[in-house]
């Protein structure tokens, strides 16, 4: 007989308690209109007894839920229902939420907040949760908080907040379980029942010497599948480990997590002394975090948008892409403006003229995009370059000829002028061969010069792409035509 | 006093694991020149000391190395050296390797195997790694080593065949470790001391009936914090578990492992039966594989691309977009055309316009991004659409009259026409108008219609705020300049 579907916390379910909580709220409004109609007082409203059962099942509905959840159904909501909701959950929750909602709506819940509240949110968090809320916090507050704290949490909390963005330190987590190399199995076995609950993500035990210093890892798959009497040194990993310093890219020890499927590894200082470790789940939520940065900033987003910001704030968050972009626009206006004769004398030339920039700056971003990743991968030496930059010339010239003739042919035809036609092509093929040059020399070049590769380059190469395909096509036509 | 810095295997130590194999290969290739220019007989070349000793050190080098390096080793070396080191890897690693390199490099591996080759390293993979391997192989192949398989696996890798991609079914494997409900942690741990290894990434035990239905899980942590004599059936999570099923969408068990900070999680079938477990390095990877696809496709790249693919077969991989362009800018050409009197008699027309264009595309831009990320994210109810079309419409309002404004008094200075000024600004607002429209409702359009919001929103923006753009503008100029 088939057991009944449980309800799965995947998205559908997600989806499901934000109807309720949005039903929840629905209903609550329509007490609160009923009641402002019949010119209630305030007082007869909140002992309204609808209103009141109908609040204790929004409360329960959300003291059941994640944190995580409660940050995705704020976010969704409009900002006065997600202050409503803010209010509702329970304060020894509000910590891990402000930590889970995206740094576009955090602001938005701090502001409701008065200083007990952001102590009492602040105090429920770890030392390294803590030091990525405390930034967004009023300085007083951030003090008080952090004089509250112990000699060694006070020292974790300074130690995460000192390593820059994008860095280990600002990822890794202290929380972590250590043990000595001369005990046995047993022993460490027997430490263990004495906890409460592990941390997060511990697939291994950290192996110490009296100063520190990390002598290997104890798996728990090491732990369990070997005899009780087996001593700890002679199970542990203490070669070939995988470790971390804070000062370390976040963005290589992804790239390690990613290739040798990691859950946890430990972070130690240059005298190889333990100092964190680093989880999966951090990385995870940073790999995503990057992976977002880069699809805002392609599309000229500075950072993430709260969908229900005000005007002006998202008018802030896209006004530096449009500046730039209307610099280089007018660059390329003034380059069609140096033509103003020809285009007098043979007008096709203007209508044809955006063909020739639209496909280079196409074809220049596609070159980019790959060469930007194979970078970033670490694909590209520096003794590759010349052989790339042949593959993506011939690439642009078969690219050229090929849609240079199509679209040759059709001026050809449409305007009855051969000799445009084929002024067309060479102009396609050329800026093509420019867009593949550029779409190389400008990342390597970036690369050399220990920028990111990736920053504005897709504004960079439309740029060129758009004066150098008007110079061209309007440069060889009056040589040509006129 | 400090220790040695031990070498650590991020991405240093790969560059440094690169280097040696290149320079090992370089000398190997300058011993081979030398003995190619003596006309040395090949057999007197392969018994050339130097060139053994060379060979030996590359072949220990390599038989060092971690599978997924060698992987990234190949990725970057030109087609000619990739061979020759692939040649030269241990068969037994040649399955994990094939898994590990990327779909673009897979191919040119595949190509120099022969049968025994390949069906030796798919003999070393699990059931639902070969379900991936196997739709590369050659069909008669591919059928030897699944009749070589037993009854169980056969059936596992069938089962791992017939999910899609992009559903957890072909993420999942099934490698995994069962209890019962009725016995003692005791007796689970004796069980475990039976196993030579635990699987990768076995945070948790499942407890299954003798149906085998899933009754809950047992975390390796609660199997050691409490005392031996305790029955599963007492610290098992038996409610509230995180189930998937194996036809669920991969992107929403992905944003599930994000949420709740998971490291595995039970599969099962529509009874509740234990199917497989899917592991977050599997979730890491397909979300790595899903931005890396989305990047490429807002770039007109099909694919992933092997950075020294021949160049037909880049040609191959950029085309379409580059077919889709030249159509979309063909028409925004014949927008152009129709206004050919009104630029012969204003050219200043034909240098102002690509302005109105360009940035009505930068802006369409950034509005599209921003609802497609909110979309995925599940942020977007179909309640809230006329509120994000409110703020947009404002947002593109206030950037219209700003930037608008600013083109405008440019325009009017540079070509000394004060009306020219304001149909430029009048021209900018409209334009910046329609691709906030086009910005909010494409995606929700044909997030309605259950297509993908994301793929190519880009370039339908840009298409409509080009020729928009062009009409726009130089239609309002034949209405009121000329």
């Amino acid at each position: 007989m088939p057991m009944p579907d449980l309800p799965r916390p995947d998205e559908d379910m997600l989806q499901r308690h934000l109807r309720e909580v949005r039903q929840l709220l629905a209903k609550q409004q329509l007490v609160e209109e009923v009641t402002r109609r019949q010119r209630m007082p305030h007082q007869r409203l909140v002992e309204n007894i609808t209103h009141r059962q109908n609040l204790a099942r929004l409360q329960r509905k959300l003291d059941r839920l994640h944190p995580a959840d409660i940050a995705y159904i704020l976010e969704t909501l409009p900002l006065d229902e997600r202050l409503y909701v803010w209010d509702l959950v329970k304060a020894d929750k509000d910590g891990d939420i402000l930590l889970e909602v995206s740094d576009a709506v955090r602001p938005s819940l701090l502001e409701t907040m008065d200083r007990d509240e952001l102590k009492t949110a602040a105090e429920a968090l770890d030392a390294d949760e803590l030091a990525d809320l405390i930034p967004d916090l009023p300085t007083d507050v951030a003090q008080e908080v952090l004089t509250a704290l112990d000699q060694r949490e006070q020292a974790q909390v300074r130690e995460a907040m000192s390593y820059a963005e994008g860095t280990v330190g600002a990822l890794m987590d202290f929380d972590l379980v250590k043990v000595r190399e001369d005990v046995t199995l047993e022993v460490v076995a027997r430490y263990l029942r004495r906890f409460d609950a592990l941390p997060d993500h511990t697939d291994k035990l950290f192996v110490v010497d009296r100063d520190e210093r990390l002598r290997g890892i104890l798996t728990l798959e090491a732990l369990l599948i070997n005899e009780p009497e087996t001593p700890v040194s002679d199970v542990m990993q203490a070669s070939e480990l995988i470790l971390f310093r804070a000062e370390d890219e976040a963005r290589q020890a992804a790239h390690a997590f990613e290739r040798y499927d990691l859950v946890s590894v430990p972070v130690v200082d240059k005298q190889r002394r333990l100092v964190a470790r680093l989880t999966v789940s951090d990385v995870v939520d940073y790999i995503q975090e990057e992976n977002e940065a880069e699809i805002l900033s392609q599309a000229g987003l500075e950072e993430e948008e709260d969908i229900f910001a005000p005007i002006l704030r998202s008018v802030k968050n896209r006004w530096a892409w449009l500046a730039i972009n209307l610099v280089t626009a007018v660059i390329a206006s003034r380059v069609i403006n140096l033509f103003e004769d020809s285009i007098a004398q043979l007008v096709a030339l203007a209508a044809l003229m955006p063909i020739v920039a639209g496909i280079g700056g196409n074809a220049g971003n596609q070159t980019i995009t790959m060469i930007v990743r194979a970078i970033a991968m670490g694909q590209v030496q520096p003794s590759a370059w010349r052989r790339l930059m042949v593959k993506e010339l011939g690439v642009a010239l078969i690219n050229g000829l090929v849609w240079g003739g199509v679209i040759g042919v059709f001026a050809g035809v449409v305007y009855q002028n051969l000799p445009l036609g084929v002024v067309m092509v060479a102009a396609m093929a050329l800026n093509l061969l420019l867009a593949a040059t550029a779409g190389v020399l400008i990342p390597l070049l970036r690369q050399r010069l220990g920028r990111d590769p990736a920053l504005g380059s897709s504004v960079m190469i439309t740029a060129l792409t758009d004066s150098g395909g008007f110079f061209i096509f309007l440069g060889l036509a009056t040589l040509f035509l006129l």
